[in-house]
């Protein structure tokens, strides 16, 4: 129980490479797309029948399950409310080699993101439409964090999500691959609505507050605002972020 | 202080018809928006030149501003940290007629919403995709709890709220309206990208977890889904409805 817990802490996750899955549709995700790398499934034993659905497949594929109490459960966890499941997942960031070597179409990469429930709904938005990969700059939140992994609603088994990226060099790399680099602002001198989205191209986001950095937005091929129509400032991350995700994947599947 | 911190809660809310709002964000927009509401604004002695640019027009249109310590703020607040200034406004939601009257072409109907963060990202989101109102259905989350007032980000201040509504009922004026009504759902027969958005309409929403009650579906002209291109078994509520909204402001202003 104890070294379940201790996965809130960055540097056990980091030594151990290990996260903690809390909540009925992130394990299911996990048993549905990693189970080889569960450790340890946890759910009670009021949950084990309710969760069938998942933990019965999971012991079939040779996942250790424990049923426990509510109350052990509440103790490991960080959630307040982990509905009666959690899991220890291994987990490791993608490599940029290995993302660029599988011809991605589509590719967003957060720059200084700080809030965990933003990095953690957008890795979900991305997976919803159809990103071939999340790129997370250094200096950004911690991806393995239990309220980024919750946020990600299972997502974060679904798609390859690399981490501690130099902002520069992965522009470049990313220039390299042919992959235009579209950097979102609200300043963007074309819309999502009038830029040409069909070919290979990566999203820039910035910061939740301060926006991007000038010598990353000079840095991008193009500077593209989603409109506001109405009188509100902005977006929130998450939200522009999907928007845009979602304006790409309607111009490439078209 | 006691009277301002008695608006967290609801039955005080009601009975006075004021709101508390809290921060830069929501202060500036009630000031730019409904400074004639505004009953008190309070501001710290250090945040007052910091935001000169929305202390000093309220001010001037004869807004009474209260200098105070961090302390007393902290006091009288809901947020943890309410960035040096917060207001107390009158704030009533909008009536169905009124709105209607004004030949809206974009609308948004969220039934049975729980999450204070859903809902005010929902205004938020709404706001910024031009909808011309936000229509909230009884057994939802209350439109005017401090949490919903923050995540607006000063929204409410922008575009007609209107809440408490019946959903039958709101469904059958909508008709009469001429506002074509689509239900929002994973399982719809047509997608965002081939429905035709031109005409006016509204997006009609489910909850958080069980998304919309089988007789409101059922009692829409049309079932639209928003595609989901990669593993995700969904997207958040505020996203959807974003998302939604963008589809059909990128149609009728194109």
């Amino acid at each position: 129980m104890k070294s379940v817990r201790g996965l809130s802490r960055r540097s056990v996750r980091r030594r151990t490479g290990r996260v903690l899955v809390e909540g009925p549709q992130g394990v299911r995700e996990a048993v549905r797309f990693a189970p080889e790398h569960i450790v340890d499934l946890y759910v009670t034993t009021e949950a084990a029948h309710r969760y069938a659905e998942f933990v019965d497949p999971a012991r079939e594929a040779g996942v250790l399950v424990h049923e426990t109490s509510d109350e052990v459960l509440a103790a490991m966890c960080d959630a307040d409310t982990p509905q009666g499941t959690a899991a220890v997942v291994d987990w490791s960031p993608a490599g940029l080699g290995s993302v660029l070597d599988t011809g991605p179409r589509l590719l967003v990469l957060l720059t200084n993101v700080r809030d965990p429930g933003n990095l953690g709904t957008v890795i979900r938005g991305a997976d919803a439409a159809g990103a071939d990969a999340v790129l997370v700059s250094e200096a950004s939140v911690d991806v393995t964090s239990p309220k980024v992994v919750r946020s990600t609603a299972g997502s974060l088994f679904h798609l390859p999500v690399v981490t501690g990226l130099d902002i520069d060099e992965t522009l470049a790399a990313l220039a390299a691959a042919g992959i235009r680099r579209l950097a979102a602002d609200g300043a963007g001198e074309s819309s999502i609505d009038d830029s040409d989205l069909t070919g290979p191209h990566v999203w820039v986001m910035g910061n939740e507050a301060w926006g991007l950095e000038p010598q990353t937005r000079a840095a991008c091929d193009e500077v593209v605002r989603v409109p506001i129509h109405g009188h509100a400032e902005s977006l929130n991350l998450a939200m522009a972020t999907t928007i845009c995700l979602y304006a790409s994947a309607r111009q490439q599947r078209a």
